[in-house]
């Protein structure tokens, strides 16, 4: 056998291309969430794959017919749930070519493109965040597994032993009780334990409160444990509040402490300069975490991790088999030596496309639209008398509610759902459900914004 | 700004396509290995991204003159190192799609038919594979975190405790000295310590020992240890042998130890009648990792953890922030639950693509071919008088040497692989350097095998 003929590719492939576009352009039309009910897939499938082959029209026709009104549509300018995300022309054009090139840079031999473009698009968009060249970036899936691996080199640092000896049960790791749930997890990973991770509490602007972490690692100190890890975010996943980071920098340095920076969604923020100070003091933090994918147009999945201690993060990992070693080591850099995966996708390509397609100043003005439009409706929604906002909108998320009870909120948002025109998702802030809705869609426009919130309302007056 | 007008996308697709069809269309005339010296693309890239976006003609036009040139290309057929993979036209067909739908389908709402295809393709794959009912599969990136991933799970079932308090100094994990660097590293990165690695000795095949792995286990029990995972591999890296892996497993459970067999590569290989031995014993293990990116013609990244205890897996990791519970929880399987990276991306699409294109009969044609050849291949290298097999040759990968030094072979290798002609890497066998052909592309053809062969006696001879 062969592959798929050459002709049967291009034919399909522009085939596909017309598809894309055409979802792309027609994207509006499509319900955000779809009307589906557990199992539907599963059981329309056939439980076995097929013996023989099988065209790939009729493939194309199945994938149509029975995967995309199966799809939440997060590409869709009114997916204003969790974080909203785009997958952009560029982005996808370069994602495309990843997938023919089908390289894997875990040494710089295997790929020598694949790596050193991974380090100069790192580098462009550490400048665009205001990061300075101590920073060494890498690529990896998500913020999960990035905050994970910063999470390895923190313990590296405070217990070198551990690496050989295995986990400690005496280090801490600090957070606030709004951080995103992978500090802990990543904590959980590397053997920490979830036991000793604090959640720092939060002033009324859901912000980690610095007294409170000096008097949590002073406690723990004395009590003999070893406070090894302090996660500020800059963008909390509930109401994209941003912890005072220079601050938490100041209280962590006393007890040399890693910082980690968790911006996976703020960093993109920082770019615009009127929102760069949201990293104040991020040249004195040990690592910081910024995914692309969020709400810089890239399509899933794209997460950077940076970090100023790239020698102790290779410390907690670095493992060169024989069969691993090239001529060129020591005059490169070999991306497996910094991290768990050792295959490697060509990720960056798509960031590169998508960082000179676009450029710095349309993306500035770009997440700029997205803050400003984001704040107007929060203005709408705090003067309406049935609603009210439930958090500061620092960014491009508003946390509201309906005035009433959780219990109406909560049906609100399945109703709002449930139309297909938009799509929010929740929070529990101060003991109360609350509605998030995310604004961070490179094809979304004030008109959409506009029609979400029209969408609520005749939703909220049918209740 | 908006996104890439739908214009535009549509013939920068249309571009795109013709490009990666002439691509694969023209492979051969591609030197394997590029002719460059470090820093060659970070010297030739601007220092910082541009402030204006660029025209899409232009991006295309610089990944073709400045990109292409520096790729290791994989995809080629003569690109026998480390393992060869490849991206067919299904595959590359399937991951465009997923890029233009860019769905997270961390919970089973943020995407349903994501979910259920996962579960889906899994299923297929482990049928294929030989793997009963009782075995969950989930996708992750590589091979290393799905490993990873095991080891976190059986670290849960030996030590509850961990993931509260954190890591123990006392759990013992088991390989062989041919296994994967992966083993280690994921028992440094959960905290177990590489000091708690034993490489439990091989056979003249490479195989672990069962013998010298009960006295191990043994040795440790009474030495107060807590033996609590095994890891076997069926298609180690450096020669593809296989370790016993029934009789790893009758030890194994007199421990109550987790067994977690490393198929990323060898697992393909079961999918052939006549191979399914190689994972005897398999429905006795508690996970298992194949990745369809290497020999199953998906496109890098697709890694497949299989577990027949998801169970403890979801006891490791699950975490449910209340931003991420759903209505339908308990009712479906949220993919978050069960590791650490929160986001994923639609990776199951285009493994749907490649299984339902090719079908059953023809991969097992084609991988049933790539072994046919590489046991050609191994006679031909065994009877020449300047060369000797390494290895036996269980799968489709070969090791061998020129007779001579090891300074010879290396010089060889460097040789054959600067001809562009072919790629090969090495490992070290019994001290001596030697050299590694894998042969898994899904275009490579008879005469693309012979053709290596050619180059590498034409390199020898005029060393």
């Amino acid at each position: 056998m062969s592959d798929m003929p050459v002709d049967e590719f291009r034919r399909a492939g522009h085939q596909v291309v017309d598809w894309i576009a055409d979802y792309l352009h027609n994207m509006r039309d499509l319900p955000v969430l779809p009307n589906v009910e557990p199992g539907f897939l599963i059981d329309a499938l056939p439980a076995s794959a097929p013996e023989s082959g099988e065209p790939i029209d009729g493939i194309l026709a199945d994938f149509e017919r029975q995967i995309v009104p199966g799809m939440t549509h997060w590409n869709h300018p009114n997916f204003h749930g969790y974080f909203s995300v785009s997958a952009s022309g560029p982005g996808i054009l370069g994602e495309f070519l990843t997938s023919a090139l089908n390289v894997n840079h875990m040494v710089w031999k295997s790929s020598p493109a694949a790596t050193e473009l991974e380090q100069v698009t790192t580098r462009w968009l550490a400048e665009w965040c205001g990061l300075g060249p101590e920073f060494f970036g890498e690529i990896l899936d998500t913020a999960s597994t990035s905050t994970m691996h910063a999470i390895a080199a923190a313990r590296e640092m405070a217990d070198p032993d551990a690496r050989t000896k295995g986990g400690s049960r005496d280090l801490i790791v600090y957070t606030s009780e709004h951080a995103h749930s992978s500090i802990e997890k990543g904590a959980i990973a590397v053997g920490i334990g979830q036991d000793n991770v604090r959640k720092i509490g939060v002033d009324d602007a859901f912000r980690m409160r610095p007294d409170i972490l000096a008097q949590a690692m002073a406690a723990d100190r004395a009590a003999g444990k070893r406070p090894c890890c302090v996660v500020p975010t800059a963008g909390t996943t509930s109401t994209t509040s941003v912890d005072p980071i220079s601050d938490v920098i100041g209280i962590a340095e006393q007890y040399g402490a890693w910082v980690h920076v968790d911006a996976a969604y703020g960093g993109v923020a920082a770019i615009v300069p009127e929102h760069r100070h949201i990293l104040n003091g991020i040249e004195r933090a040990h690592s910081m975490v910024v995914n692309p994918h969020k709400w810089l147009f890239c399509p899933i999945d794209l997460s950077v991790l940076y970090t100023s201690r790239p020698d102790i993060l290779r410390r907690a990992f670095s493992l060169v088999p024989e069969y691993l070693r090239t001529n060129e080591d020591g005059r490169v850099v070999n991306l497996m030596d910094y991290g768990v995966p050792l295959g490697r996708r060509f990720r960056s390509l798509k960031l590169w496309f998508v960082m000179r397609y676009f450029g710095h100043q349309r993306v500035i003005e770009t997440v700029r639209n997205h803050i400003q439009w984001t704040n107007e409706l929060a203005c709408e929604i705090s003067r309406h008398p049935d609603f009210e906002l439930a958090a500061p909108v620092p960014m491009a998320l508003i946390c509201f509610r309906m005035r009433g009870s959780d219990d109406a909120n909560r049906k609100l948002m399945d109703a709002v759902n449930r139309t297909g025109h938009a799509f929010l998702s929740h929070t529990v802030l101060n003991g109360h459900f609350v509605l998030r809705l995310s604004i961070s869609n490179i094809r979304v426009t004030k008109a959409d914004v506009e029609r979400t919130w029209q969408t609520i309302q005749s939703a909220a007056a049918a209740l």
